[in-house]
């Protein structure tokens, strides 16, 4: 898949599941191989709604078994670092974080990259449910088989300075 | 319509729009008539998703040709604050700011109120269109017929201490 399809593909997810978006906002959509070159399994779309001093909102799209890679929110120039909350809206998402390590995980790190996956406390997050990720913790997350559609609600979002476990990662 | 069938009502709106709830936060949803006892023509239905220090996300219902009473967020202990951004998800909101009077409204004050609703500039808000709202300034929305569900992004948020035009109103 490339960046055209992905950005189709996201504006028909978003169609299909009732959340509309304005004509500029779909022309805005955001795709992101973390410039790996991997979009399939390594990826993101997303649109940010609002993001300013305060605070962001995003709706992000991830297609089946899609991984986020680990990274995480450093603090910024005086301020603590991002802070967020993913919420599933439709699908599923599994979701790794620091902590005590789940056994029996259900995701794998993308093959090839598993030292850069080095968080392994799993939470499932099914459509209504949500988890707060605290600010400058390492983080990833992977989609099921279905896909998934995720609100992330955060502080100031820089997603410039996200420092990624995997040095190849260019956001 | 009491306050046990506004609940109600709000969870079968999420329903049929496919905005999906865990059961904990449907016994959450909040309903509000300021204590005005009009619940029909001024009131808010909500969900919390998340409300910390730093952000917070909500969904709110309004039903047809409700009203959210003019208020403002004022500076809280240093913070300046609440800023907020409301996006339109389903039907039409009608909102009004601070600013030039918009001539040929298309919303009135609830009868015997209108003294206590002094911003004139009107913004329409369609599905996916969305408006942030400058802190400690004055606004108030009301539903098209249809109703709405509108998605609030939004600084910590204190609704204990909004400022209401109406004296009489008790959040």
């Amino acid at each position: 898949m490339n960046f055209k399809e992905a950005k189709k593909r996201t504006t028909r997810e978003f169609e299909e599941k009732g959340i509309v978006l304005t004509e500029g906002e779909k022309d805005r959509i955001e795709v992101t191989d973390f410039g790996l070159e991997r979009l399939d399994e390594i990826g993101l779309q997303l649109i940010v709604y609002v993001n300013n001093s305060r605070y962001c909102a995003k709706e992000m799209v991830l297609f089946p078994g899609q991984t986020c890679p680990e990274h995480r929110h450093p603090p910024v120039g005086g301020s603590e670092g991002k802070m967020e909350t993913f919420r599933c809206r439709h699908g599923k998402v599994f979701l790794y974080v620091e902590g005590e390590r789940t056994r029996d995980r259900n995701c794998n790190a993308p093959p090839g990259n598993e030292e850069y996956y080095t968080v392994k406390k799993e939470i499932i997050l099914y459509p209504g449910e949500q988890f707060t990720i605290r600010a400058d913790t390492k983080h990833w997350f992977q989609a099921g088989k279905e896909g998934a559609i995720v609100s992330e609600f955060s502080s100031r979002s820089r997603d410039d300075l996200d420092v990624f476990t995997n040095p190849a990662i260019e956001r």
